[in-house]
């Protein structure tokens, strides 16, 4: 039974794991978009006002069970994955 | 037009960390299920044969645009704070 219930709580976390993935992903996507039209405007990709605006709305919703460091931490990790995306892309177009 | 446009996709990407928030809180939450079912069976919560498992279901579902590298990157830093959550609980019970 107890072993039943670990399978099926291991499931669902499995679920959240690519549901988690998916958005990681579809975050990129948009982070790309909004890079490319920044370019298109001679505006540079990367802006740290906006990033701190971001994490400041992202931590006035926040509502636990992790500390708002860790949180703060791991946005800050995601951001700097889909800086790393933007700046691929462009070594990709100077390399073309 | 242009800053239209670029105001939307700000407003997609909040839309999406608000849900990245609610799913890094979820997961949360049942890391410390799972942590506690195991504890009353005298299993230890720490498992890294688990962890591969997981990482290895995360990369068959993975469709970029990042690299696998990067994912697998951010999803360590997701379970290390998953850790430490229980780590935390832990903690606490000794010191009540």
């Amino acid at each position: 039974m107890t072993n039943n219930q670990l399978d099926q709580l291991r499931h669902q976390l499995d679920d959240v794991n690519i549901r988690l993935l998916d958005m990681i992903n579809q975050r990129g996507q948009l982070v790309k978009q909004i890079g490319d039209l920044k370019k298109g405007q001679g505006m540079k990709a990367f802006d740290p006002v906006r990033e701190r605006e971001m994490l400041d709305h992202i931590i006035e919703h926040h509502k636990g069970p992790f500390e708002y460091a860790t949180i703060e931490h791991l946005f800050k990790e995601i951001f700097k994955a889909a800086k790393e995306l933007q700046e691929d892309d462009h070594r990709k177009t100077l390399l073309v």
